[in-house]
């Protein structure tokens, strides 16, 4: 069984990520190199390090288990997650060095720079839970550079030209992540067997697993907002608007998951991705709500948009465009991103009519910008990289072998997979 | 199956817990705002940060898991869990503002503030295992309320008129919130059929994800307990002491099970709860203990007590009260937190003896009165939640439906609930 | 079932190790008391503590759980990998004081002695990895205090007579650890029967447990490598060199795992082990390195050797010498520790080549001095050690009941053990 497939992965996954690793062992050697200014104190390494800490456990753990629910496919949900964060940071440290302004050759490491790729790589891991069990290793190796790469270029051009800052441009990451998912997913929809769909119901043993990546996400959530903050009263409100968002979004969730039941139950897959929303709702303008019932109404929208997407989506915009969302990124990610993006601009127009500041009317524009921006490069990088993923070099599994731990891994003990 | 019951829930859960959300961010809009002062140093928000982030940590995995091995309810625990978490940090927060002295009705959101409502939520969250799958998500949504708001006054009380400072009247948390805990179990006794009874038995297989949570509180026990100590010395001697403590009531109480077993076979319910006593019975002294034996001793006695209470309690005390403590909340937090107040008393007394200061007299009385104050007033306000909650509009579950997932989930495989 | 082993048990170990625990609270009465000194600036202790609890938390999840893949015999892993490591810290924090140079006899408990003991007590949950479910507790308890005993002798020696420093002692841990556990397998090594190699087959469900230590261990390993470097400069280096191996052994480990097996099939048992081999192999030498490129290289070839280890120990070396490893310690540590400390070395002669500095060349010697040393202070420890838990007094399991949860827990649902 399966004789075929996995041949293939033997003679084309290893060679291609042996090669490429070695290509960027070649590449930090003639480019990179590491601070050496010494004069940091401590105290900044300490904290950096913190940060940089919880992101690495939002994107490791939580990321992982997070779409670790499908039945039979979770250790390749964690594993490969493991695979594209690891690789995705060693790629993003060097791009996000080539593409600074002023551009140099020379990239210097820094723990605020890993911190930042770190960040860059969890597009890959939102990206991958719309197309999850239905590409091979070798495929998302492929995927991981290319957006990357786009993540990196729109970052740029988004604060160079769109007069961004540092913490907006990365906040649009759950858009143009989602976006990027969902395209790849419809270039690389096929319709499902019978067994693949059954395949892919969640069993219940591996959902308290799914539980635990939701739960360190959203205890980590506020890490993540206020990282690339760095004035002390930004983060502080960071923080505060996130813990706000992200509780009122959990009792919403929660609740309307029951609502919309006909028997009043509630879903577990609601819970894991409606959850989040709030955070992510939040993202782009959490240091500057000015107070706190504004986050929760925030994460009160984000919460039912959300429910409201994992109920309508599926059955409404997948099935007529084809597109196979496997794990609801479209919903958890993309939603709730463009609410976050929206409010943002809310607040930048209440402010200027606030200041009758006319510069700001131009500031508008440019954020309404980036938030396009963010969305256009997520289709557009994502529909290349569909396009590319579908040609037939990449071996991609058999429609049979979608959602199938058994293609990619050794069983010791018989072949059973659960 | 179970057609009546979830119907119930639908017209009932849903509207409550949305008109309530609703409520919270009008009061939030009229009574609360942030800190505006900017003087803030850095270092400030980051050392707070950490430690918000410790007891977040403890709260959301922590007891959430912790409870998490009942067979059939691990979804039930571990997501109730979060909602009541959330649900609890929004009004706690409020409380605390309102009810501080001199009273004022603007409450000024900081970390430290958010740090002591997630630690009061907490309350709720060990109360919740005595009452575990007994009650339905209304219920536990109205002992939300309930209790953080008698332990927000019990609180205030202990602090104006007690003398008590702010960690005593913390650390009492664990007493109060045992037998609050237990006189809502009381409450709400019936006669178990022999099914819930077998229901009620754990399982392997969700016994590792306990062991999570309790391996999450072991770890960042020592944050709780110095969370609130503000004086660096204290803090580190708070850190050191719980440490010891906690490691020794590891020890005994693994070997302790295997004593009290005909056949010396551990129990892991007995670890999971008596692994934790050592660090509830030096919560309130531990910034006062000198030397780490104190501490180890301690731990010994907590670790002896609390594996007794495994062995005795269920049979003598909870089978002639009718009494059913799901998760054995009296042995894991009553009688240890017991424990650490009459140790606290003793040193206090200890003090006194040796300097002769008879102002300090007042002071064990007083802090006497703090411990009888914490059990008087769980014991009081969890007998008035306890009978609300025993109203029939509640629409409480069917006692054959006592620890079952199935009637609270959504099931996509069939019905199966494990 | 079972009736003649479980008796002894209850006779033998309860009463071993509340002896242990009593006379531990003797020797620290008299011996140990706080760090009095309060000028302590709190800084230092948020530092140090949030160091002590990343360590923490590798030692008693990561560690744990990376050991619980064993089918039937997670529990067991779980629960007696914190026994050990609550007891042996205690053990370390005496015996780290008692041998420090000047010697004292007055044990002053600092928050960075705690975690110094936490690291040394890491040896003793890395070697147990060896001996796992061929060993009762009451044999583990005697393992914990030899080793320790050994280990923090080994680091007095290497710091005293061979002028190592405080980090490159302790970064030998994993091959003194790896080899001890090695030797002590030897000596316990008995013929398996069919039925216990069965028994020891990894199932898939407890291998996401086990992928979560994994990962909590790939996360918090720049922590362990930077926690004894003290210079805010060395430490940021060794962040940064960790971060890197890390990743690309995860990135090899993954890649080559699936180009060893004939059909292209990834692992898990590979990817548990593999993954953490670059943590390990550039721990020694990582404040030293002085660009990224070179601690990709060590991870490479940590992950290589690693996964080649993994492939060809069990068959060739265990299989001659008879020895059983449980959980493959000597490639996941053994190997890259050796590796580790021969880059070591060779970045020493190469700033020895560069700087012309003849005292240097004593250095080098001395470096080979030390990584000898440890070798050659497990294998020794571990003989000793291994003898005297082959006597008859232990009561070791039978054979029959090797792997076998049941053996030691009370399982209250029938007796079914997974």
């Amino acid at each position: 069984m399966g004789s075929k497939y996995p041949r293939s992965m033997r003679g084309c996954l290893p060679l291609w990520t042996l090669i490429l690793e070695a290509a960027l062992i070649v590449i930090f050697f003639f480019f990179a190199n590491y601070d050496s200014s010494s004069q940091d104190p401590k105290k900044i390494v300490v904290t950096h390090g913190a940060i940089l800490q919880d992101v690495m456990v939002m994107a490791a753990l939580g990321m992982g288990f997070l779409t670790s629910s499908l039945w039979r496919y979770g250790w390749s949900s964690v594993a490969f997650n493991l695979f594209m964060l690891a690789l995705g940071v060693q790629w993003a440290v060097l791009l996000d060095g080539f593409l600074e302004h002023p551009p140099s050759w020379k990239v210097v490491i820094k723990l605020s720079r890993i911190q930042q790729a770190t960040m860059s790589a969890m597009s890959v891991l939102i990206s991958a839970g719309a197309i999850l069990g239905k590409a091979n290793l070798a495929q998302l190796v492929l995927m991981v550079l290319m957006e990357v790469t786009a993540f990196s270029a729109m970052r740029m051009i988004s604060r160079q030209f769109l007069v961004a800052d540092n913490h907006v441009s990365m906040m649009y990451i759950h858009v143009f992540a989602a976006y990027f998912g969902l395209t790849v997913a419809w270039c690389l929809s096929r319709p499902l067997p019978k067994e693949a769909e059954e395949k892919e119901q969640r069993t219940t043993s591996p959902s308290l697993f799914a539980m635990l990546g939701t739960l360190f996400l959203w205890m980590f959530w506020p890490s993540f907002n206020s990282a690339l903050l760095t004035i002390p009263h930004e983060r502080k409100n960071g923080v505060f608007n996130t813990y706000y968002a992200l509780a009122v979004s959990a009792v919403t969730a929660i609740s309307l998951s029951a609502l919309t039941h006909p028997q009043g139950k509630i879903s577990m897959t609601h819970i894991h991705n409606a959850v989040l929303a709030g955070g992510v709702a939040v993202g782009a303008s959490c240091h500057l709500i000015p107070s706190p019932w504004l986050a929760m109404v925030l994460g009160l929208v984000a919460g039912l948009i959300s429910i409201g997407g994992a109920k309508c989506l599926p059955v409404c915009f997948n099935r007529v465009l084809g597109i196979h969302d496997t794990c609801g990124v479209h919903y958890t990610f993309g939603l709730p991103g463009l609410l976050g993006g929206i409010a943002y601009i809310g607040l930048m127009v209440h402010k200027i009519s606030w200041s009758k500041n006319t510069m700001l009317g131009f500031q508008v524009l440019f954020d309404t910008g980036v938030l396009s921006l963010s969305m256009a490069m997520g289709l557009a990088s994502g529909l290349i990289t569909g396009l590319i993923l579908n040609l037939k070099i990449w071996k991609a599994p058999h429609v049979a072998k979608y959602f199938d731990d058994q293609a990619f891994w050794e069983f010791p003990h018989l072949a059973v997979g659960f």
